[in-house]
């Protein structure tokens, strides 16, 4: 087990960068039964920075497997009257949430049909949580992973949460003298990599690589951007840590050609995808395939009309902290962080210039990765003209 | 650990005794975090019951210790919108609500002042929860205990939660054949017991013993009764297993006297009231003494002027299963079970005939054992002559 000063100096770094907590905020903390141990820890940590209330929503997925397994279909994609009390709490007073991941129980959903576990979300509540948290930006956010024994058997094939502990550290910088100015000084040369691509004014995003040529055209508005966010009333907070991407905002209706993702990925609790080929044309995914899962995105992409766009492009690069530990984490918060990758479904808003608009409209945002060393990244002009990006997994647009 | 065959028989019994679920229904659960394996067991019991939608709710004795030391006093009062959302939804769909006890950290609250802790309820919320239960009647709900290793270091001073086990599950009659028959024959002999009580039209009640002498006055309305309860639309449950009492609801304005509490208790969670002394006047406390945890009582009679005047007298006798386990289980829904008890704060209007009233008023309720061996009880007539209905712990009334 990590010593409890670990644990109290990540609680530390997600209380203070991650969500930069003000004082006589409330604070709600999303998260399962098992990641308990961290919760505690942040709450303990978030009321010794002035935190006016901390309140824990833990979830229970051993339920949800039964809900899974008897519910009717209604029941399914139900919208709690609770969960929007405390969503609109947390609007009204410009609450702050911490969302812990660290899936305990990755085979929980075995044997479920994927069309139902696509199905069963809270379609209502998930709209308007991502309203208030990404049009309203009422809400400084952040989601950090708590290493658990499910989570690093998953990994590993063994529960080694020590060794799931290492690399968690090493990826959020907790093994920097000062995790937070190192977080300071990450977060600038990310912002550096946003300005230089938005210098370049690109039209489209092209990859190409092994099973890969796809390219992603660009709205008039598109700006590329850190995880560097700031709420509607100017307060700055890092909602992903680990991140090491910049990112946009694509032109929902420009996507064409064939990708194959480079990583495997769990789109929903539990579930697996692996080997997973998209065909776009018009912008909308036209065929799925995949060596493992394909009934999952087929579910996710059928849930509403904009679910098969896409909605973000995001650009990582061989150093970065998640890449170089070269394992998969089944967590996206840390996968999509290894190498470039893109999301069907939502578009981000901070990811398009201040009053324009085009993103990508659903309920959804799925990230999967695409990038990697044999995956060549360049802009490419209105006039048609490349400019290399990623060449070899390195940084080369000066 | 106990079988999963006990742990599933348990929650059988639960589900279809204590809440008596009805198909359709929606199922609320309200446990700690460290309950979460009986909460599944009781969820995947429920849906195989045609339970519409089982939904946890966890609370976190840590981080709410966090709030007692930090959060400023009208935190501590504060009634999330998320729960009175949740309650209402019970209310309004007629759901069931299983309340699951066993405190696993029974020092949690260790070096908080007691009045803070007293203050730190929802009164709001305990208000409505309480109309609702109470007076509306349309939640089916029931309390079982979850053995588990805090609660059983508490009880034998060594986390043996397994011995814990045995004894809960002779308390809940999991030890018979047919633990649904055997709950069914006890009630109705609890339901005789009432019965005979009923005929006689007491006027009062007394209780004699070492430091007790102690006279509560009845209502022309008051009836005695067993927890075997029905909702508004008549459908039956029993709301705590085990139950062993029957009991009344006494005139708030007449008790007279001193009375010694022959057990320990927890009236809030990590507490310890231990050699507990009332003196009564014109049916209030004037007087509070006790070996350990004075000052939480005394925090909890100033938290509304109804609080300092009883709401339930009950009676067991010897025979009680509790009882001749002669353990103190620090679990009110155990220890109330051992002996004769008598509560300050809220009167239950399951105590009074349908169109009375007089019951009193409080937003809490807390039982504490008056009754034992040395403890006789005595039914008063209107003009005064008594009439033994314990002595030396036997049912002697006929």
């Amino acid at each position: 087990m990590p010593s409890e000063e670990l644990v109290r100096r990540y609680a530390e770094l997600a209380v203070r960068v991650g969500l930069n907590l003000r004082k006589g905020q409330d604070l709600q903390i999303i998260c399962h039964v098992e990641h308990a141990p961290f919760a505690r820890a942040v709450a303990a940590v978030a009321y010794a920075h002035g935190a006016r209330r901390v309140s824990p929503f833990y979830s229970d997925q051993h339920i949800r497997r039964s809900m899974l397994e008897h519910a009717a279909d209604d029941v399914l994609e139900w919208s709690p009257p609770w969960t929007a009390a405390r969503l609109e709490h947390l609007h009204e007073e410009r609450g702050a949430e911490l969302g812990i991941t660290g899936d305990p129980n990755p085979d929980i959903n075995d044997g479920i049909d994927g069309k139902r576990i696509a199905r069963a979300r809270p379609k209502e509540l998930m709209h308007r949580a991502a309203e208030i948290i990404f049009d309203l930006k009422t809400v400084n956010w952040c989601n950090v992973a708590y290493p658990n024994e499910g989570w690093a058997e998953r990994v590993f094939g063994e529960p080694d949460v020590e060794r799931l502990w290492d690399l968690v550290a090493r990826a959020v910088r907790l093994d920097e003298a000062d995790p937070v100015r190192a977080w300071e000084e990450h977060m600038a040369r990310l912002g550096d990599r946003a300005a230089r691509l938005n210098e370049q004014k690109f039209d489209a995003v092209r990859f190409r690589g092994p099973g890969t040529d796809l390219e992603i055209g660009l709205l008039p508005g598109s700006v590329w951007g850190t995880a560097g966010f700031e709420t509607s009333y100017g307060h700055p907070f890092v909602p992903n840590m680990p991140t090491e991407e910049v990112f946009t905002t694509p032109d929902p209706s420009r996507t064409e050609g064939t990708v194959r993702a480079t990583r495997p990925f769990g789109p929903l609790p539990g579930t697996i995808v692996d080997g997973l080929e998209l065909r776009f044309e018009g912008g909308s995914v036209v065929d799925v395939r995949a060596e493992q899962g394909a009934d999952v995105v087929r579910g996710q992409l059928e849930n509403d009309p904009g679910a098969a766009r896409l909605g973000e492009i995001a650009l990582v690069d061989g150093q970065s902290r998640v890449g170089r530990l070269d394992v998969v984490f089944w967590d996206v918060l840390f996968d999509e962080n290894a190498a470039c990758h893109i999301a069907y479904g939502k578009g981000l808003p901070d990811g398009l210039a201040p009053g324009t608009d085009g993103a990508n409209e659903a309920s959804t945002h799925t990230d999967f990765m695409i990038g990697g060393p044999e995956v060549d990244v360049d802009g490419i002009d209105a006039d048609g003209a490349a400019t290399p990006i990623l060449r070899a997994d390195e940084w080369v647009l000066a």
